[in-house]
C-alpha cells in the first residue's frame, strides 16, 4: 500500500484515476485516447465547456468572471499578471513565504513590487496583520499567496485592500472549501495539487480586468485577452489535464461541493494537529491560528531524527513527507484527494513510531 | 474502426498508449501514476533523464546541445527565442504561412523582424528560393518553418544562412526523420503531432546560445539559462506529457530509429500522393517538389465537394481530414504513429469514394 502525502503532483482522486483508465484508450466511444483529441474537435469543445461549467458551479462564480486554461503553471503566472493587470506599474505584496518572493521579484522587472506586510522575521510561521497597509491609490493590485505550500500557513481572512484589488496565488488550495471569487480580482492556480495532473493553469478573473493595453512585450500567449477571445485555445492547450481537471471538479460534485470538501479537509487537518499537538516527538512548526489546511508542516527539531523518518516511514509506504528542501523538516499534504484512511494510517504510524522512539529512548 | 489523421494533437502510437494504459495506476511497482509522482522524485528523475538520453540518441544529439522540456507550446517559442536569442535586436524571418507570420508578429514586439524570402505570392504553396538571401552581419538568427502544417509544404534543404544560426520550428516534422543537429541553433517542437500529448515543448539548443543576458522582461521561466541550470525544472514541468513523449521516444528506437521511420513516413506519403496525382477528383494543394511528407493538403477545387468528403469519409471513421479553417480543402496529417495501413485505408476510401461520384457525373 501507498500512501502519498506529496506537496504537488500529488495523488489523484482514486474514483477520477480510475475512470480515466477506463477511457484511456476509447474516450466516448470515438475510438481515440482524449489526447488523440483535436483542440478544436466537438469533442474536446464538450470537455471544456463541461469543465468550466462545473468549476462555476462549484465556486459558484459570478457571471462578470472569467475562467482560462492556461499554461506554464504559477511561475509563469508570477509574470503574467504584472504583464496584464500593472497598468500604473504598481502593485502591493503580502509576503507569506517563497512563492510570494518569487512573485515580488518577478513583478519587479515590470514596475514597482511594495511589500506591504511580511512574516519573514520569524520565518514565515505565521501570517502577518493584514489589517492597516500602507495601500496607496496608485496601487493597481495585491498579490497574496494564500495558502504556503512550503512553510505550512494560511491567511485564515482576507487582507484589508482597501477596495484594491486581490491577486490569490490557490495553487494549493483552490477547491478546498468554499470562497467567495467576488472578493477577488483575479485568482490563478496550477493544476498539479488540488486539481489535475502538472502542466494547467486555471486563471479566473474578473472580465473588466481582462483588457487590450497590456505592457509592450508582453507574449500574445500570455495576454489574457487573446485567450478569453479564442476560449482558452489561443494556441493548443494542455488537453489532457485539462480533461482531467473537468473529472475532478465532477468527482468533487458528486462528493457534495465545497462545503462537503471542506469538512472533509478540516477533518483531516485536525487529525494530524491533534497528534502534533500531543506528540511528545513531533511538533508543528507554525502558529496554530494560521496552520494550513493543506499542507501540515512539523519536525523532530532535529535534521537527522526528521530524516530516519522519512526514510523509515518510506518502508511502510508513505511517501513525500519531506519538508522542502528550503525549510527542511517533515510536511504531509492533505489535498482534497488525500482519504481520509490514508490519514488515520499516518497518523497510526506516527503514534507506533513515537512509542518504540520514546521507549528506546528512557 | 477510427482512423485518425488530425494535424495535431494527434493519433498516438498504439504500443504506446497500450503501454501508459497498463501502468497508468501504479508505475513501475510505485502504487502511483506517473500524474502522481513528484517532478522532483527519483522516479520521476528517472523519466526525465531517461527521455534525454533517448531522444538525444534518436537525434544524434551533439555534446554541446542541450535539451529542455518545456511547457507553453511553440506559440510561446515565438517570444522565448527573440527574448533569449535576438541580442542585437534583429533577426530574419522565411515566411512560409501562418505559423512563421506569427513568430514574425511575435518577434517584432523585441525587434526589427527581416522578411528574408517569402511564398505569400502564391499562397504560400511552395518554398522560396534561399540561396541568395540578404543576410547581413547584424542578424541575430534566422527563423524557418521546417514543415508547414496548414499549407503542406516543407523545406527540402536548409537555407544558406551564410553562418547565421538556424532557429526551426520543428513541431510538425521532429523525429519524422534524421536530421543534422549541428546545422540548427536551435530546434523547438511542441510535442503534439509527433511526439506526445499537448502540454510540453521541446527546445533543442546550441549551449553557447544559452545565456544571461536575456532581454529585460523575459518571465523567468522562459529564460533558457534558468531551466538548463534546473534540468527543466525551474519550476512544475508537464509531467504526464514529458513521460509520454518519452514513451514515444522508445517506441521510434525500437521500430529503428529516425531512418526506419523515414522509410515508413516516405511509404505512406508516396502512397496518398501518388494516388492525388492520378485522381481525376482530388489534387494536391502544393508545388510537387515542396510535398510535406507529414501534412499532405488537397482539394476537389470545390468548396463544397470538399466538405462532402469530409462528412462522408467521417461516416466511414475517417477524422480530421478537413483543411485547416485558414485555408480550407482537406488534409491528412501522416505523422509518425499513423500506421502504413491506415493510410492504405484512407486511399482506398478515397478510390472508392471517386469511383461512385465519377460514375454519378457521367
Amino acid at each position: 500500500m501507498t500512501y502519498n502525502f506529496s506537496s504537488g503532483p500529488a495523488m489523484m482522486p482514486i474514483e477520477v484515476m480510475q475512470g480515466a483508465h477506463r477511457e484511456f484508450l476509447d474516450y466516448a466511444g470515438s475510438g481515440m485516447s482524449v489526447m488523440e483529441l483535436n483542440h478544436r474537435s466537438v469533442l474536446f469543445n464538450e470537455i471544456v465547456e463541461e469543465a468550466k461549467t462545473d468549476l462555476k458551479d462549484l465556486l459558484k462564480i459570478p457571471d462578470n468572471y472569467r475562467i482560462l486554461f492556461l499554461q506554464g503553471g504559477a511561475s509563469l503566472q508570477f509574470a503574467a499578471v504584472p504583464m496584464n493587470l500593472m497598468r500604473h506599474r504598481k502593485a502591493g505584496f503580502i509576503m507569506t513565504g517563497h512563492w510570494t518572493k518569487r512573485a515580488f521579484e518577478e513583478a519587479q522587472m515590470y514596475g514597482e513590487a511594495v511589500k506591504l506586510a511580511s512574516s519573514e522575521d520569524r520565518n514565515y510561521t505565521y501570517i502577518p496583520d493584514c489589517n492597516n497597509l500602507s495601500i496607496t491609490d496608485d496601487l493597481d493590485y495585491v498579490h497574496i499567496c494564500e495558502n504556503n505550500t512550503i512553510y505550512g500557513t494560511r491567511f485564515i481572512e482576507l487582507p484589508d485592500t482597501m477596495g484594491k484589488d486581490v491577486v490569490s496565488d490557490m495553487s494549493s488550495c483552490i477547491l478546498s472549501e468554499p470562497i467567495d471569487v467576488s472578493k477577488y480580482g483575479l485568482i490563478f492556480a496550477g493544476a498539479q495539487k488540488n486539481m489535475g495532473p502538472a502542466g494547467a493553469t486555471i486563471v479566473i478573473v474578473r472580465e473588466d480586468l481582462v483588457r487590450d493595453d497590456v505592457m509592450p512585450g508582453t507574449p500574445s500567449v500570455m495576454k489574457y485577452k487573446n485567450q478569453l477571445e479564442s476560449n482558452s485555445r489561443f494556441n493548443t492547450p494542455p488537453c489532457y489535464s485539462i480533461y482531467m481537471c473537468g473529472k475532478v471538479f465532477k468527482w468533487i460534485k458528486k462528493i457534495g461541493g465545497l462545503s462537503a470538501m471542506k469538512e472533509l479537509n478540516q477533518k483531516k487537518a485536525k487529525m494530524i494537529y491533534e497528534y502534533l499537538d500531543e506528540s511528545r516527538m513531533f511538533h508543528g512548526t507554525v502558529d496554530r491560528e494560521f496552520r494550513s489546511m493543506a499542507n501540515a508542516t512539523f519536525t523532530t527539531g532535529n535534521i537527522n531524527s526528521d530524516m530516519e523518518f522519512v526514510e523509515e516511514s518510506k518502508k511502510a509506504g508513505f511517501v513525500g513527507l519531506k519538508g522542502h528542501r528550503f525549510v527542511g523538516g517533515l510536511r504531509a499534504s492533505l489535498y482534497n484527494a488525500i482519504p481520509v484512511e490514508h490519514v488515520e494510517a499516518l497518523v497510526k504510524y506516527m503514534k507506533e513510531y513515537e512509542s518504540v522512539r520514546m521507549r528506546g529512548a528512557i
